[in-house]
Parts: C-alpha cells; sequence; structure tokens
C-alpha cells in the first residue's frame, strides 16, 4: 500500500460536471425571501429585475438535485481548478495528533480564494443572457477581484463599489481589479441617488458595505443591460460553491478515505455551504453521518449568539428580508480582520440546517485565530487569509482533542484562501497590537430588537 | 485520443529524485570563481568559510551528471510541488495563433516564486552540517521569504538583511518574513562593521543590494555557527533549480509533447538555468534540438549589451570573482519594477553558454512587458510577476511570429511567479506613470571600463 500523497488532485474527467443543490435533500427548506413591501415571497419577476433569469431560477428551486455546469464554466474551471486536497502531514507531526488532518485549499488563483467558484458562474448567466454588465458590492476586495476577473474572461462590464475605506486602505485589491478591467467606485459615491443621499447627510463617512450594496443594487436595476450579483448568502451561491465539496468528496473517495469531522469558516456561508454540500446530503439522507462544524469570529457571531428570524440583507433595506440567524441588520461588527465574516447574518440554507441541529458552531477571538494562522504557516508553508484561519484553529482545537483522547479522527477543513492581502493584520499580531472585540449581551439585545416587525 | 489538459500535474511517484547538473554536459566549462586575492580559483577550503560544504562541494562539481535529492527535500517539495504544466489554451484563442503555449507555473506558493527550490535545499544542508542559522540579502523580498519559509521548517535562525527602501516600500514582504520567524534588519545597518561605515559616510542612504550582500556576508563569517546562502547566480542554485526543467520535461513526455522553443526570463539566471536542465542537456549531447532564449529588461541588458570578463558579484567586492556577462558591478541599473531583473551580471553556467552560442537572449523595455502581463492576466486568470511578465512577452512575440508563418510551433516558458507584492507597479502602468529607462551606449561603456583588471 503507498502512502496518502500530500496533495490529492482530481484528474480532469474525474472533475464534477454537475452542481449539487442541497435543498433537494432537506425536510425542512429554507424559508423563501419576503418581498419587504408586501412580506409575500418574491416572485421570479420581481427577483428578475435584479437579477439574471437563469440565476433567479436556481435561486427559488427547492428541488432539483443536480445542475450541469454549462461547458464555458467547466472550462473556465479548469484553469484553476480542480483544487488540491491536502493531507496535513506537517501540522500533524507538530501537534504530534493522531487525528489525520486534510484540507481543501482554494487559494490558489489570482482571487485568492473560493469567491471565483461562483463568480465565473453569475458572470456566464449574464453573458447567456445578452447583458452588458454586472454591478456588486466589495468589502475587503476578494469578491470584486473574483468578479473582475470572471468578467474580463466573458468580456462583461463590471462595476464594482468598494467601502471607501477599503478603497483607500486596500489600494492592491483595487489594482487587481482594475488590472482585469473592473471600474472600481469608492462607495458612497455621486454615483447614484443613494449615495448621493448618504453624502448629503454624512458628508465625512468612509462607507460600510451595507451602503456598497444599496448603490450597486440601485445602479443596476436603473441602468439598461445590467443586472446586480453577490457572492456569498443566496442559494444560488451556495449551489456553484458545492464544486468544493463535490472534489473534495471524490478526492477523499480516490485515496480511500472517510471525513469524520468538516469544518469550514461561515460569513455568509458560502465556502461552508459549498463545502458541506455533498457530504449533508449523505448526512440527510441517513447515508453516512458527519460532525459539521462552522466557525465563526467572536465579534461578528450570528449562528452562536444570534437569533433566527426574518431580517434586511442590507443596511439601506432595499433587498429582500431572508429568514436567517442574524445579529441584527443595524449590527456593526467590531473591526476584525476577517472581513470576510463580518456579515450580520447567515444563509438561509446554512441558518435551517442550524436550526435543525445537523450543523454545530463555535466562534473564536481574532488572536487566538493568528496564533493558529502562524503555526500553520510554518507547518504547512501556505500563509492562510484571517477568514480561512478560523477553520484552523477549529481543525487544531480538533485535533488536539484527538490527542487527548487517543482517537484517530479524520478532519477536513476549508482552506478557503491567502493572506498576501491581508498583511497589515499579521503585522498587528507580531507587533503585539491585535485586540479583541467581543460584543456584549446588552449590545446584541439592542441589536436584535429592531429586527423588522414582520416576524410575529 | 483526449484533449492534453489545461493543467498536467505528476503524480508524486512521478516527481523527479535527482536534480540535474547542467555542467556535467558542457563541453567548455563554467569558468571558475576567483579568489579576488590571490586571482587563483577559489579552493573548497576557502569557500567553506563563507557557504556549507555539501554546497560547496555542489558548487565546485563539473562533472557529476545527477545529484540524488535528499528524502528531506524531497518531502518539502511534496507540499508545494509539482507545479502545474499548464497549457494556454485560452492565450492562444487569444493570440489566435497555430502555436501551442504551455507555461511552468512556479508561483503557486506562499514565497510566490520558484525561489523555494533552492532555499529548502540550502536551509536543509545548513541543518545537516549542524549549524546554527544561515543569513542572506533580499531586495525585492522574494529570495528573503523563501528562505524564510525553509528555515522555519528546518528549525534554522535566519537574519535577512533587507535594502532598506524595500524594508520601508515593502512592508507586506517584511511581515511574511516575520510570520516565518526571520529576523528581517534594513541595510545599512549598525549591526556590522561594513554597515556602520557604509552609514558613517552616506548617512542617509537607502541602501543597496551589493550592501546588503556584503552585511550579510560579513555577519555569516563572523558568527559562530552561521554561513551565507544566496538565492541566484551560482551553480549550486542552478542545480537545484533544475527540479523546474526536470518536471517540465516529464509532464511533456507524459502528454506526449516535445518543445520548439524555450524561453525564461534572466536575472541572475536560476530560473533560466533550472528550466533549460535537461532540454540542454539534450542539446549538449545533440539528442535534441531546441530554440532557447533569454529574456532580461532593457534597463538591465547583461546578455544583450554587456560584455563576457571576470567581474566581482557585489558592489563591496567581499565577494569572489565571477567569469560573466556583466554590465560592470558598479553598474546602478536605473528603476525598473522586476527588481528580480536588476543584477548587474548573468550565472557563469548561462554565460558560457550563451558564449557558445548555444542560448539567444533578448530584452524589452518594461511597458510592453506590463501590456503582456496585463494581456496575460487577463487570459489566463494569473496575475504574473514583473519578472516572469519577460517571459511572457517573449513567448506573445513568438507566437504571433507562428501565426505570421502559419507554423505551429510548440512554446515553453517559464512562469516563475505571481505579482501580488508588484501591485505599485500595476498602478503606476495603469495610470500611465510608468516609464521606460534605457541606458546609452556611453553609461554602459563607462560602466564596463571599470571591470577589475584581473581580465587581460
Amino acid at each position: 500500500m503507498s502512502k496518502i500523497p500530500y496533495k490529492t488532485y482530481l484528474e480532469e474527467h474525474e472533475m464534477p460536471t454537475s452542481w449539487y443543490n442541497i435543498r433537494s435533500a432537506m425536510k425542512n427548506k429554507p424559508a423563501p425571501l419576503l418581498n419587504p413591501g408586501t412580506l409575500e415571497p418574491m416572485t421570479a419577476a420581481e427577483l428578475s429585475g435584479v437579477f439574471c433569469e437563469d440565476l433567479v431560477a436556481q435561486e427559488l428551486d427547492n428541488d432539483t438535485e443536480y445542475y450541469p455546469i454549462p461547458k464555458e464554466i467547466q472550462d473556465f474551471y479548469k484553469m484553476y481548478r480542480p483544487s488540491p486536497l491536502v493531507r496535513a502531514y506537517c501540522l500533524e507531526k507538530k501537534l504530534d495528533t493522531p487525528a489525520k488532518i486534510y484540507y481543501k485549499f482554494e487559494g490558489n488563483n489570482t482571487s485568492g480564494s473560493h469567491k471565483l467558484n461562483s463568480a465565473i458562474a453569475q458572470a456566464y448567466y449574464a453573458k447567456k443572457q445578452g447583458l452588458k454588465g454586472v454591478t456588486t458590492e466589495t468589502g475587503a476586495g476578494q469578491w470584486g477581484t473574483a468578479l473582475s476577473m470572471a468578467c474580463a474572461y466573458f468580456d462583461l462590464d463590471c462595476k464594482v463599489y468598494m467601502v471607501k475605506v477599503s478603497y483607500e486602505q486596500k489600494p492592491f485589491r483595487r489594482e487587481v481589479m482594475r488590472t482585469y478591467g473592473a471600474s472600481v467606485t469608492p462607495s458612497p459615491s455621486m454615483d447614484t441617488e443613494v449615495g448621493k443621499k448618504i453624502l448629503a447627510e454624512h458628508p465625512g463617512t468612509t462607507g460600510s458595505l451595507g451602503c456598497a450594496i444599496s448603490e450597486a443594487v440601485e445602479k443596476a436595476v436603473t441602468t439598461e443591460g445590467y443586472r446586480y450579483v453577490l457572492g456569498s448568502v443566496l442559494n444560488q451561491v451556495l449551489l456553484h460553491q458545492s464544486i468544493i465539496g463535490l472534489e473534495t468528496k471524490a478526492a477523499l473517495d480516490k485515496i480511500g478515505e472517510k471525513a469524520d469531522i468538516i469544518i469550514g469558516c461561515a460569513g455568509g456561508g458560502s465556502n461552508l455551504g459549498g463545502l458541506i454540500a455533498p457530504f449533508m446530503g449523505e448526512k440527510l439522507k441517513g447515508e453516512n453521518d458527519y460532525r459539521i462544524i462552522a466557525v465563526e469570529p467572536a465579534s461578528c457571531p450570528s449562528l452562536t449568539r444570534g437569533t433566527y428570524a426574518y431580517d434586511f440583507c442590507d443596511t439601506g433595506m432595499v433587498c429582500p428580508l431572508a429568514k436567517m440567524y442574524t445579529l441584527g441588520s443595524g449590527f456593526i461588527p467590531a473591526p476584525n480582520h476577517a472581513g470576510g465574516l463580518r456579515y450580520h447574518g447567515m444563509s438561509s440554507i446554512l441558518s435551517q440546517l442550524y436550526d435543525d441541529g445537523l450543523i454545530e458552531a463555535t466562534s473564536y477571538a481574532q488572536t487566538s485565530v493568528f496564533e493558529a494562522a502562524e503555526l500553520f504557516a510554518r507547518s504547512e508553508g501556505i500563509l492562510p487569509a484571517p477568514e480561512s484561519s478560523h477553520a484552523i484553529k477549529c481543525a487544531i482545537d480538533e485535533a488536539l482533542k484527538c490527542k487527548a483522547d487517543g482517537t484517530e479522527k479524520t478532519i477536513v477543513f476549508g482552506l478557503t484562501g491567502t493572506g498576501y492581502f491581508d498583511l497589515v493584520a499579521y503585522e498587528q499580531f507580531h507587533d503585539n497590537k491585535m485586540t479583541d472585540y467581543i460584543p456584549t449581551d446588552e449590545e446584541l439585545a439592542e441589536s436584535i430588537s429592531k429586527l423588522p416587525k414582520t416576524n410575529k
């Protein structure tokens, strides 16, 4: 018997050719989006003003099990996928654990994260519909970068509203987007009515993700031939991201390994929802059991300390209402370097699975997360993104439990991206200037008390 | 017949287990290093004060054909290798060329370049010798990053002298090195006699690579248990980097493809020397013929406009003399964003091969290189390093010649690294603020006139 390789790559002909729709296996389906005016479920017609037609169909489809991946998207996937499933031999040795640790590494592409998996799909459907371009918002910049790469490939116009403070503090992300031909506008801007309004009311504001979403949506619905696209939270995004889990499952099968514990960081839920998709399918059907752990920052603990209710997806309240574990759309997470995990809510799919007890959740303060990140970098040679490092921290903790118990579990976690654009955070960590903000019960109660009245 | 895949990865058991020593096949061996005092060839004993013993043996060995790669190094290679050989289908389509274009992508590791291939070897031999640590210099930071990763793996101390202007302008590279536990000192420093002397003479200096080399060498020879290591130019480095070419050759063989043209950027020569090693071996033995092209920046054209002579490797003149194509050790290349290609000389091995007419050379001004880089990024999804983009530019030109001629050549080039830490350069390019400096004939003649008197 040969040893399991450090890295397992699928061959091209072994790559998944369909996405898996986890909703098809869920007994309790995720709650539908509601029209904030009528409080009725959003119809396809209503959603089509904002999103591409095919994506609307995917968003509303709780039944279809597999969606064939269009050939054009498969071709693009072949440029940067399959991503490797890596056996963390060096980390195991450093921890002296009997556990087997694997990670699915999604960072080996220029966007630096898994976001590209959905960006290329959304760009494809926009092109297929004959649109001129798409609009979106970006905070830290991963999603904006991924979308600009996808749009360059399909020769689509790409308008990104970047939170002004990030635009100024992260010029490198901005330049990557410009390299791919995207137009990047600091938000709030004079480009939209909502931007003008906010600037008039708060002349010195450095912007927020909620504001950037509102600008991007307004631009899409008021510009001929444009639609809005979003990088997380939505059902369609989790569908596209199922490529992560399908490849992971295929690679594990190829090397004859079965996961016991599956761990992923969770902000809006795109990574975790994609990683667990086929495994959760088996769990829902009773074919296999897995412990599945969502890891969130202690500064923005939507699953572990939020409430399950209908809420706005954006602060501007222009988007539909979604039922989710939420801290309230007015919750402003304290500064935290895992920008991709600073969302007040959680995808409806994951929220329902969590509410049904099918997923566990835990949270960590960021200093402990960076300690894990550094240990991982020195062992495995990859500098992880702060977001991904939440999953690393949890995987290390589980591996150390195995060591204490003397049990040989197989742990699989999602390494969503690299930290090359997060070195300001690493610098703070090295200089002992990093702080851990954790919201008080009173703060959370205050924010949650302002949920929309929809909830009976 | 199935189509050639986008990416070809070797299986672990197909990975090379020996390095190939190109010198063994050379009829005209590279000229030996000379002791600057006696002008006699440097002996192993003399070199051992500066370099590790095993590396000295490799440096001086012109005969051994294959060096088995120690298992510890093979294990480390498995963490980030094999690197993919990519078929540039999308670039071919964009260029509408009948040529087949392949690139060997060495950027998928945290150091962001091929430098790690030699860093881990040099760290291994230092550890094997029972040393406490190593010293080195770094300019832009790729080499320092690679070495700090390698030292973290073997638990060796790593002292990096970083050119002060880079230390201040590239804090991100510095932080990666700190993440891996290296100590990073801005050079010139008060840490060494040569540093103190330079600071006394030029209080406001922002440093230079030559000065940083001098500090690193002094620190190594004056500190118990330390040796100095270097990331390019030396024969030993080209030996380690042969892993690039061996993998490339194995992957081409696996898919049944033969290269016609092999292209690599050339600064000190580590990438090109490694990429071409097995191909040049076949060419030297008359088994196969290949066109091999070295690409350098027009601002620092050592092959295309330099002279073949003995010269100092550093500006401090503490290192041995090497015979090479050089612009003179006092040549200060004009500002250029391809920091890794700003060396005044070229490895002795490549210099000899070029002098023997076995390699061609060409040069490009940087604006044209960034145009190629952007085209490549938009086509292939990878943001290339400025250094690597020189090879891209040449590959595109050769592919366009194929289009004009209607010939179907197979072009292979080395994509040495990613440009994630070079976005200031991309920003200048996007803002049309990039300039092309090309030295005048007078400048070069002046610099070359100051070569050491050694040369008869």
